[in-house]
């Protein structure tokens, strides 16, 4: 039984010798999520959203309430001339818009699905800031937003809708605007590392890797086992291009007419698919406990003269450990190998086995998802020790992935130590100039390699030359492959 | 300075003179809402949204998890050959669906753009499926949807575009499928009440007035000031029908084959659009306190002397009221005249005064904003009064719209006690055959009114008639006319 269901049910490739087959593995068969009917669509399934919902929440509780910002919503539909407004960001975003049929809208301009909403936010911003009193203008929201992508889907790395949040910021000051915009990617940062556990590079885009739009571009990356970067959050100083695109203007105390300042910062359910990659093993999901929906399950070891007990004991024991929102499995369908499996491809943190000798030795077998640590704790102390397990995993997992980040940094200060870096599926660290024609360089030097980021205290020595062209470098930036 | 105010940001029209134009003004200047720039569509203000969070909220502990119901997340484009599997589904939506544009996605078939999401979960529906042992199946989802109206866009009553959440279940019996059906108008109901304080009528759709692919349709219906009915939530038994055109079925415990029973449920941002016109008044918005984000604002009144200790004594009373979440208004540029038309414009239930003599005497000034009740409380005892204010508000704001809900019901046993009922903005309960007939004889013989539900224990006796055709009457129902 166990067996059979390891073959049908459970990941059949080695997350080292297929990563990408056993990474979509993970996702369907945890139930994470399915392939939609439409080419590059994806469902989110109940174990999935479980996740988004606990970002979500995250979020709004240490980010939107903490830095004043507040949740809103705006339309779906965007005019074609909103895009046409700033020249930079209608360059970015054309190609992969989808369009309303105006045989059935049947009306004059032709309307854009969002493929993200700084145009027709900064249309209502207009007619809503008038006076410095109405700054900081500080909007989130979250919603679906559709690139009509043409590459394979991936799921929740490559679809052509997906969800997210995106922020949306008006200041009387470029220098509040700048300290928000890196206020926010730090926030980024810390959400990854707290409630994921995934470690991440923090730093600035290169011009050519900016959003569509802005002037500076922050973001974090995070770095995948099979030697791909993976951006996982992005923030931009906007400046005051869209200001003046879209005529935002205040009155300031002097009664003289302003430019404002402003910047957008989102992540997306992308950050699922990091989650799952960083963490998982060749048994299925392993999640942190932080963002786990039930940080427990409990499977009762079933002998029929003792039945009763046990499973008295099991809801017992469920109830005092409520606050950790445990699954009692207590299905008579499945043996407990069976559930076992199930449960790991799950990616429950804890499982606890109850069986008749257990119950005679007052204890119960704790196991764990992330390194199968098997011990036996007495009942007396059990929400203690369950707790504590949980937060040594958390802390473990960070450990484990920060460790593999750090471990698969290079210096490399030319291009054939480059070229072996990203072969050996490390991140080069390297000088380089900025030039665009030194990035299309890069890619098709170096197996498709980018630059991720520039990191936010990088120093580097007057006579540093550029690891493509041997001019003079103006910073370091990590470069690695990327998703 | 107050006068002033009130005549440009106040609202300018008495709710019982011109409800419509009083009603916007509420939206707009409270700032829940906003026209978009996109004919038909709209913005959802910070204010506004807090309260569909706070509906999301109460709902997700409330609902979906005591109905062991799930949150997930699917397409939002649907592939046309879905919408034409089940007849009369098709038939109800064909006129209000958007398209993408074939030109853009350049794709075989046309895709829609959801106005609900029946066809594409139960597509995958039939993919997950399989035995007894999957059921049953309980799949909500928060999302956006779109639904082409060509009347004239009400904020949060009528728009292109609107949030809401859809339950999609899919049970083993028919049994169980009725009932959930009726456990989730009936917690639709609660959640009405506890919440937002609005009273409901709750009861069975006639067959003209059903869901499109619906067996029976269950509403719940509140009754607006100005004469209408508005129906703010829906549960629908789908029977096997959808089960059928999608392919769904299970094998059960015997082995053999079956189709399941289905149901959908749903509530929108409508709720928004019945909660401001049952409470609010002339001075603007008025929110039960379940719902308020802000439940209190503190004002101070500042005098050059004594204002370093009303500040502080302001901020300490703020910070006793955490769990209320008040609103210190400390800004200088504003009397406190000014701030108190604008609080009470955008619904905080309870505002606090401080002067130099409530200092004195070690009191507060509290004021009500549904009855602008004004008490003078101790400081010592300042939480505990003030949650018990907030607790008589929201019963009281409930019994006020309950009175007027069931004063509005009148027996209606004829046509000219109908047209009677209906003349005088009230809801007639009479005696009707459910002919469709007869449904559309109603409507152009009573201004427009319609049947609104059949309540659950409507008893009629034997010899009753039809108040249209005088033949044998098959229920009681409720007619009014409506949004």
């Amino acid at each position: 039984m166990i067996h059979n269901m390891a073959k049908e049910q459970g990941i059949t490739v080695k997350k080292e010798n297929d990563m990408a087959e056993w990474y979509s593995q993970v996702c369907l068969k945890a139930e994470l999520a399915d392939y939609g009917t439409v080419k590059g669509t994806m469902i989110i399934r109940p174990n999935g959203y479980s996740l988004w919902q606990g970002i979500q929440d995250y979020f709004n509780k240490n980010i939107i309430q903490k830095t004043n910002t507040a949740n809103a919503y705006f339309p779906l539909f965007i005019p074609e001339s909103f895009f046409k407004k700033e020249a930079s960001h209608a360059k970015g975003f054309t190609p992969e818009v989808a369009w309303i049929d105006k045989s059935v809208s049947g009306e004059g301009e032709r309307l854009a699905i969002r493929p993200t909403s700084e145009t027709i936010m900064y249309d209502s911003y207009s007619k809503w800031i008038r006076s410095y009193k109405d700054l900081p203008l500080k909007i989130n929201q979250w919603c679906n937003v559709v690139r009509w992508e043409t590459k394979a889907t991936k799921l929740f790395l490559r679809s052509r809708e997906f969800l997210w949040q995106e922020g949306h910021c008006v200041y009387e000051t470029k220098r509040e605007c700048e300290k928000d915009t890196i206020m926010y990617i730090e926030l980024y940062e810390k959400l990854c590392k707290d409630l994921l556990a995934i470690p991440v590079l923090t730093g600035k885009k290169t011009d050519s890797e900016k959003f569509a739009g802005a002037e500076t571009t922050y973001t974090i990356e995070a770095f995948m086992p099979d030697g791909k970067g993976l951006q996982c959050g992005t923030s931009h100083i906007l400046s005051q291009g869209f200001a003046k695109a879209f005529g935002i203007s205040f009155i300031g105390k002097d009664e003289k007419k302003y430019l404002p300042w402003q910047n957008s910062w989102g992540l997306s359910t992308r950050l699922i698919g990091a989650l799952v990659m960083t963490h998982s093993d060749d048994k299925g999901l392993v999640l942190p406990p932080e963002i786990a929906e039930h940080k427990v399950v409990i499977i009762p070891i079933i002998k029929e003269e003792s039945k009763n007990k046990i499973l008295n004991k099991c809801e017992e024991i469920k109830k005092g450990l409520k606050s950790l929102n445990p699954i009692f499995d207590n299905r008579e369908e499945y043996t407990p190998g069976f559930k076992y499996n199930e449960w790991e491809l799950k990616g429950i943190p804890i499982r606890l086995e109850i069986g008749p000798k257990d119950l005679d030795k007052k204890q119960v077998v704790l196991v764990r998802r992330d390194n199968g640590k098997k011990i036996e704790i007495k009942m007396t102390n059990l929400k203690k020790s369950i707790e504590s397990e949980l937060k040594d995993m958390q802390k473990e997992l960070y450990f484990k992935a920060d460790k593999f980040l750090k471990n698969s940094i290079v210096k490399a200060d030319n291009l054939p130590d480059l070229q072996k870096a990203i072969k050996n599926k490390k991140i080069a660290l390297s000088p380089f100039c900025g030039n665009e024609k030194c990035e299309d360089e890069l890619k098709s030097k170096a197996e498709g390699a980018s630059t991720r980021c520039i990191p936010f205290n990088s120093k580097i020595s007057k006579d540093s030359k550029c690891v493509i062209c041997k001019n003079e470098a103006e910073f370091e930036v990590y470069i690695a492959r990327s998703y």
